[in-house]
């Protein structure tokens, strides 16, 4: 199968790279970048020499429609909105990685990010999280994969929303990101020299993710949560560590909230329930597109701590993508995905 | 003044003597290490080479104690609080940095360190956090310096646990640490190759400084306070950036909950409240005595988030034990306190 | 074909594990360490859970002999020597990552290591670099596998050394290292306090791979090769940056010595020489089994400048042994190592 | 004094800024940012907050020269040059930290930097390293700021070859360099991303400190010294760790090469030879304005290896110039830089 990756020189463009070369099931067809039109792969990406033979392209979503099976678009977010919309005109599936489908009320997708550039096609896409969506995203032909901090709370989470075993309001979910979720953004605060030996809070519950955990917590609850979601850049490259605070009023012990994990991702590919008292770690996650998963009850204050830790590029992203295609087009889940962390 | 560092060759003895070679009132007079007995500062740590002509000693607080007219002890807990009983019987002022003298209840003590080395002392001692105790350590002779987690916990705490904005129970508190605050230990987990590029919680809601703060926040509140402490590991070697989320029944906005720091702290002159909107990060205190807070009202989530970063060794440890000392002796508060962090 | 993995628990052996679970040829039907006998492998190693299903055991060779095809050996240098020497008279071929078989002389081994624990075989063994010594690789039953320094060091310099275009002493050879090239020591050296923000040089002139480099070199310039080794260590886990400065008594030009490089290098798939002008950078080769190599020629002061940026637990270590023993059991040499480096 | 620093936004801009706030000789009396201007410092940068009432005002020189006694000039270079002249012409002692008065052929700076904005000035400044031109400095106006990687060099560097015990052609400075020397450039190779876990060369035999380190080696040797310049950037913040590699045609000893160094510096202040086998790095002298210099000898090789450590933003700016400023001011040389590196 041919895909297409638009936006394949950004960050989670160029791990759909890395995961697509092991994947006996998608050949890279077309890969565009406005900045590199006309450069080879190899020469401005090193780390790709000699692995991937084609040159980037500029963005032309009709033209390349017809070169491809399937598409991935990893564009930003409004410019992915049109670029889908083309694609899909053209009757080729896509796994969006952008913010543009996620949100399913137009409404709240404009407080947060502006004008919609396909105001048509929002709620119409499946949200790329196999874990909560895996049936309808196996006939699904446009998928908005989830953002990296949503995937990070939603999985923990999700399993007690469910059972109604916390309270839905009054949840806190404190994430520690490495920087590279910001994207190559030439902006002065993510350099070397910014990051290095800092660490700091931002968009304190005034964060973009905020509305978008809330939306599929709320479905999965059914009813209203509502969370404090506190993003902290941490001086590292990849990885989201979450910390979850919830108000368990009839008690949680360890062992019960390790038994509701269990019981709703035990079966998961790439959910890993850790045993009580081993908490999730970026080092056994990072490169992979596996998300760990921890719960400790502190039943003297009536509350509950959920853990995760995810490569935000790869389950957070870009890995999660491929994991939607496989569904999509019917290849095990699995495929190109099982690659482990690299230790140390 | 003659002052002994007894522990010198630790974290937090170095941090002391990087401190007292810029004091006019104090003259390290004596350094004492066990593993370093014998061998000249500058040879053991080249940073110092030129800047202190002592060598190290083995630990004799009976003979030391005629030398010098204050010490500060940076021993570990258990080995800190024989030495410093013996030190208190020769009439010497100390403070100490060991977590020995902190709680003020030795059943408390024991469940959580284990035996304790002069029983007698447990609940002598002025907890020597200024900014909460200021009055009582101008005429201290004991002072337990607080653990670098409790600093940051309590100083965004306790203004509105005293004003009775937020609910005594069902307090988070999330903090990422820098590896220092282990100490130089030799533990697999604490390798270069385990820290870098990871992040992890570790005791979660099962850690020692728990209880500690718990304690303060209590005698604050007036009433009991139940915190669920979840420390973090990050990948940078000093500084505690922490973020607590409290229950603010009838809601608090990011304004009014700046007045309240304000109202606290605004004379202090190591801890800054900054301005709505600004977040504390790591590197605005590195290296610095200054513990900067903020505050986040979410006040359609009942929620309040509280931020603050610190130096673990410096307000953290013994950039915090100088300033108890620099009051237990009469001096100007911030004498040697006033260095900036360095900038990146 | 079943393999074994001695010594799998250090960073080498760890290695070995991630690069053999995607390998078609091999399947890996015995781990062992002595620390973690008996402990499931995703039970010490959580990146490691859900991916491999077996139990550390202890070594014991000539039990082990019988149920494996092939054995790598990445145990520490002495304890090697023994096991390899069981595991051949059993009849198995083995690729050892140890040192213990890389120097030709038993003289030169005792001088830097002590004594050896099987003299009988040393000098036996072919020097698994493919790119110095394919075809031999091929017949071997017993591979030393290269130091990672030496890989280093060894692929840039010798196209220059065989063509007689540089002198032979007085070679200068500076190479940076992330910290996992000392494998998890227990050193208070490697702790993350230590490493972090710092960098040194350490053994200047007196490492144990500076004879190593000079055996092999020496061997392929057919006359005495001089080289003074500066290993020095840098804040990252992975890599090394490897600058060599010669002397070219007959100018080299820039343009010259990138010719040389391609024509020794051009057809090999796993040195990538880069374009005059591009740098060798430990981003683009981390976590893979490429050495990216150049030269600059800086005639006006007669000097060739060799730079090459490599990962030390790959193409260093076990991305290399598992090359050796693709050829070594005649399976297609890129198997199982073509993944690229993860960017960022 | 009253003194203005010019560019004190930058790095070397405010590492002055918390040198001077330490200085009992010093005021700071104005402080300039083209593009912060108006801002009060502190909330710019909040590890000032509290320490520095000033606000940052535009440049003009004609203006600040009336209120100081003193300037610092912290600007690009070419912006540099014309600033230094107006404060000349004003009669106001000037330490200038750019490159603008540093090379004393103006042919030679057109080559390397362009266009120079006072050309008549150039060839008047005396170089600023303290070590070489002390008795000029004590009454000299205008001094040229040796740049960070010129100071790790010519340290070392310069006893040996004023005692003609080395060649002065085939020498090769390898330095290897944290990202704050480059300044907050706003430069995707500079973001954390491509800094984290990487490690690269560049600008080899290409940099524009190669002619300003001939320059001044020329100078201490009496006759054409050529070097090989190649410096690298490794993943930290702060800190030159630089090895160079000469030939010691007679044979040099690490003993002797020792007695060398101290002959040399024995009695400077910020110079610390290290004993034989002492190897210098960067923690040791981070955030201190001292640079540890080391020496090995390699006789068999004929090569004798140089090592030296320094905080760039430090010895190698702004401490640099503080030094000079003290002598230029007939103050006491070590004021306000003795603060040793912080450990860890």
């Amino acid at each position: 199968m041919r895909v297409a990756v638009f936006g394949a020189s950004g960050y989670t463009g160029l791990e759909l790279l890395r995961i697509l070369l092991r994947h006996p099931g998608f050949e890279i067809a077309a890969v565009t970048s406005e900045q590199r039109a006309g450069q080879p792969v190899g020469d401005a990406f090193p780390a790709l020499r000699g692995r991937l033979e084609l040159a980037f392209e500029a963005s032309a979503p009709e033209r390349i429609a017809g070169r491809v099976d399937f598409a991935f678009t990893a564009l930003p977010h409004a410019a992915s909105a049109a670029t889908v919309a083309v694609l899909r005109t053209a009757g080729v599936p896509v796994a969006d990685l952008s913010a543009d489908y996620r949100l399913r009320e137009l409404g709240v997708y404009r407080e947060w990010y502006g004008d919609h550039g396909a105001p048509e096609l929002v709620g119409k896409a499946v949200y790329g999280l196999p874990e909560l969506h895996r049936e309808e995203l196996r006939s699904a032909e446009l998928v908005a994969c989830p953002g990296c901090y949503p995937t990070g709370a939603l999985l923990p989470l999700v399993p007690f929303l469910r059972a109604g075993l916390v309270e839905r309001q009054g949840i806190a979910v404190d994430s520690k990101s490495g920087v590279s979720g910001a994207g190559r953004k030439l902006e002065a605060a993510l350099l070397f020299g910014e990051i290095d030996a800092n660490a700091r809070a931002y968009n304190v519950a005034a964060h973009r993710h905020g509305p978008e955990i809330e939306q599929e917590a709320t479905l999965a609850a059914g009813g209203e949560v509502r969370v404090t979601f506190v993003p902290q850049l941490i001086p590292t490259t990849r990885g989201i560590a979450t910390s979850i605070y919830c108000r368990a009023p009839g008690g949680l012990s360890t062992a019960d909230a390790h038994a509701v994990l269990t019981e709703a991702w035990g079966d998961e590919p790439f959910v890993r329930v850790l045993p009580p008292g081993e908490m999730p770690s970026l080092q056994a996650v990072r490169g992979s597109n596996f998300c760990d998963v921890a719960a400790v009850g502190d039943e003297r204050n009536g509350t509950l701590v959920l853990l995760s830790a995810l490569d935000n590029l790869v389950k957070g992203a870009s890995g999660q993508a491929v994991q939607c295609a496989n569904l999509m087009t019917g290849q095990p889940e699995e495929t190109a995905l099982l690659e482990p962390a690299a230790l140390p």
